[in-house]
């Protein structure tokens, strides 16, 4: 959709049109009595925007389709379900992953998978490589933390997800996890996610710190257009000017997502939150809104975690909230 | 606290210490092998900060003490609870408000109000002077709709809260109204805020597009501090850089206000979305994550509203949500 | 500019065509491959946008002009210029507004006035009525304040900007003052801004804390509506995540509002940096991208001033600060 | 520094100072009439946080140091400046680096390149590999991209800056180019800022999309931990609520930049404002706040451009600005 300047001239319309037409694109006219208004209607192809951005006469270029295909409602009308363990992503099932943030010791982890699956847990979390704002922080344990995640499964019988920080771990990553996750600040590395695509392991992809939900739908789009089509979604909060919590839980977000995809969306109520005492609130808003499962950081003594104890549930206080929330989800008629 | 620069001289952090001891407070100094940190601890009393930030050798200033003290938790622990009618804030019940943005004329409004009451609403909304982004906006009934919101009253036994905008209308709107509600554009008005707490009815108080927590406790400290201390709080959605949406639900906030303030606190799902198809399940979300109450527009035929008509819920739509909202609320142990 | 889904029937697209034309607009229909799209095209007045966002078979409304009109360059190609005093707002020249943030006794105000006068401001700022976030804070001499700045005009002969806060103080205000500023926490307060058109007095208008450069328009669309045309817009920095000044100064706010509209744009950067030291500079670029002049807060002893202190340069630094961008004009050939 | 609750009793206090003295801190303590307040002051190793917040008694936990310390003020007063060819970043001179935003042809660069180089210019940008939001857009030529930079840099002789996307391309890309770029969506991707500290070749880091000034110093501090210190950081716009423009230029971090840290501080007027309109009046103004350097977009068909044509100057109008910015750099007293 062009609109044009109120005093573009008719050689300047004739230009746009037949640049339009030179693209390949049908035209519609609209004259209106102040402005005329050029529809270029396409098949689908990419078009670079600009080149009638810069057109004389021109004042306003507006997409009117998504830049998103395969992620899209649209596309496939039906929710997207893949089965990993005993959860099943983007049914009925709420699926919960739960476990430390980072991978400390063979006890701990151990320790917290027991207690997490008790409490009704289906997937293990837990950090190998961990992305820290500081050089000088506790960078994860990296391969000895892969091996102990995938220790903790063989003992627990739980699927384990796990970041993966650069393309050329991917399939190291792949072969102790069970699913892959892709953090926040690695939303648009785009290296990682056409590796993450051409990986066949279902994938955790988390919404960037300030990314739209747009952006995010793109993120994932890399991830199908590259072949893999089982992609979770995570909501961890945004990016605002309030400080009163760590992130801004886009709540939001939940319905917006169901409306436009068909892929599983769920929400991190610890990273959105940051302290721990909001956590089971957030938990059971995200299920009330329609979320299909949560992430939640668990950590039997989180004042010794190496990181983000201040936003970690102890286990018995992970069993209340997985009560709560099936309260929540009961009452919804879901399980 | 005055934190000093790691190169402040001795007679730097003199000159600080005999500040804070002119302004009648006590200091505590601790040196540290790097800085000199000096506590300068007060009575309550408010000081100006500036006059020690910009002291010789000062490297920033920290305020460890909240700055609103009666709609603090810590001055009243238990929670603020008043009466409306059927409604009370505060306390177990859910409280709700709903009807149409605008009063537009006799038989709408008591169409709706009727309609809102038999879904389970227990207060009546409805703008008679509307804030309007844009001057050639329709501005609302003014006198008028103060008139027919007292005959709605009359009619259907709700008690009815409307906006005000300006001080000198406060008396006038208390005559018509139960509550008076100031709106998100003057969270900071002053001079509103001060005449409401003057006035003897309760007040619904909305968050600023872009104010923060602590904002919106220190507009309540305006209403409380002149008087009157029956003020609900109401989340409205913040503005952030998502444009999926209106406005971004902060829904942190109602576990945050809860936690800081005894005063009770609602969430507004048609504005925090700006779209019907949203409010239902950010209704349910804001009950699952311990909100007091909500309101919420509604209105017979949105499409023919004369504001917000694409955020307004119908009557039938509206009951659903109710019945909705009551499971959550059944769930968590509230009626 | 009206799009409908792409499942829409030809049902829905006749009645969307319907309501156009009952609303008496004319009709231009584009049928894409995939969809419908329906332009409505109007004289001018002011149509409900949500009574076709909410037809059946509709996706979204877009609108394609713009939403004010008196203060757009479309309407009025030529810059608005008004004298003040010494000063044309909107010509060649650099206005220069200074004064302390408070107006605190008469011999600090004509001890600033005396010194920035010197300096080369051509206003003076003072204020009268402190809009303060906290009810304890200092408010404002009032009605001293507004006598103590009459005096101060009548012995440097400076012109003299106060902020109103409130509608029924407007007439007051103006009888001692020579501009209104309307501060940001009110650019949205609709009575104010009526009372101000309605006013026969030049408006300063700053930009909220949290307003689109669109809602600033629409602010001064106000003004100008209720008849009076002499209003200066001035940014004053926004609300975002960052934190290490008070406020980011969205200096792109310059060279926009310049193409958009004829009114005059200031820049004010105590407010919109918060911290002395970075006055200056961001005075310097605010010349250097356009603006037509700045406000700024001098006091004397800033650390003994009761608002702002933090912010406010010393005369001294006022004098270097005029000079530095005196250099800057001049380089762009401005004075 | 550990604020304790004003209800916290003498055994969590010692509790807490306990913990810290067990974590080879010393300890201060304050008592107020209101609460303790315990100091814990280290050598400079760092400590995890949230043991101290999740203590009983604790209410919050402040840092008092700054978290980064070989990009700080604090440990290098003097500007660190490096040379490339032509230009010297950090000292008197204004760099302006430019080039297209995509190496599309061999033609095109040269063009480009000699005309950039002929109005003054010094250093050429140009993307061989293009981080894109779609997977389906235009990803750049690649090695052929670095192949005809080489190129362009033998033909001009100017030294030449491109982006790389992921750590295993560091080497290969340092083959070709002079100065590494870190573009914004990877500020935060921890493998390849390590990659790019163990290279020994300059490193233009731009800011992330929402990005604090303190992430982006911890984002240097890890290439200069890693053992590269020619780092020089970008300011490049930031993500608000604002839509006028494509990003918010951040001005105040020129100023706030330039006191907290070493490094050379340039802007990207091109991306912080996303239309070529605004570039020139932004490239003035970041030099009015004290810029060292500019990089900018320039094509010389931006309709033709494959990527981010509406933001590109062209050569023309690039020499102009070149000339204005020259203009502020002599009346500022820079080169």
């Amino acid at each position: 959709m062009i609109i044009m300047r109120s005093d573009a001239t008719p050689e300047e319309v004739k230009e746009v049109v037949a640049k339009v037409e030179a693209n390949g694109l049908k035209v519609h006219i609209s004259e209106g009595s102040e402005r005329v208004i050029i529809g270029a209607i396409g098949d689908g192809r990419p078009v670079v925007r600009d080149q009638f951005t810069l057109l004389p006469g021109v004042d306003r270029v507006m997409p009117i389709s998504r830049p998103y295909k395969l992620a899209s409602r649209e596309f496939q009308p039906a929710n997207t379900t893949f089965k990993l363990g005993p959860a099943t992503f983007g049914g009925d099932q709420i699926v919960i992953i739960a476990g430390p943030c980072s991978v400390e010791s063979r006890s701990q982890l151990i320790e917290v998978a027991e207690a997490v699956r008790e409490a009704g847990a289906h997937v293990l979390r837990g950090g190998a490589y961990k992305p820290r704002t500081s050089p000088y922080a506790f960078q994860g344990l990296g391969q000895e933390g892969l091996e102990l995640l995938a220790e903790a499964r063989a003992v627990t019988g739980m699927p384990v997800v796990t970041e993966v920080m650069a393309p050329e771990l991917v399939c190291k990553v792949a072969d102790y996890a069970d699913m892959l996750q892709i953090g926040a600040r690695n939303m648009q590395n785009y290296a990682l996610l056409t590796a993450a695509g051409e990986a066949q392991v279902p994938v955790l992809l988390k919404r960037g710190l300030s990314a739209t939900i747009e952006e995010m739908l793109m993120a994932a789009e890399y991830i199908l257009a590259h072949g893999n089509n089982r992609v979770a979604l995570c909501e961890r909060g945004i990016r605002t000017y309030e400080t009163a919590t760590r992130n801004t839980t886009d709540i939001n977000a939940i319905p917006v997502l169901q409306e436009l995809t068909h892929l599983p969306v769920l929400l991190d109520p610890s990273h959105s939150t940051g302290q721990w005492k909001y956590v089971t609130p957030i938990a059971r808003a995200a299920i009330a809104a329609g979320a299909d499962g949560l992430i939640v950081e668990v950590h039997p003594r989180p004042e010794e975690a190496l990181s983000d104890g201040g936003q970690s549930l102890k286990p018995e206080r992970f069993a209340e909230m997985v009560a709560q929330v099936r309260a929540i989800a009961d009452a919804l008629g879901r399980r």
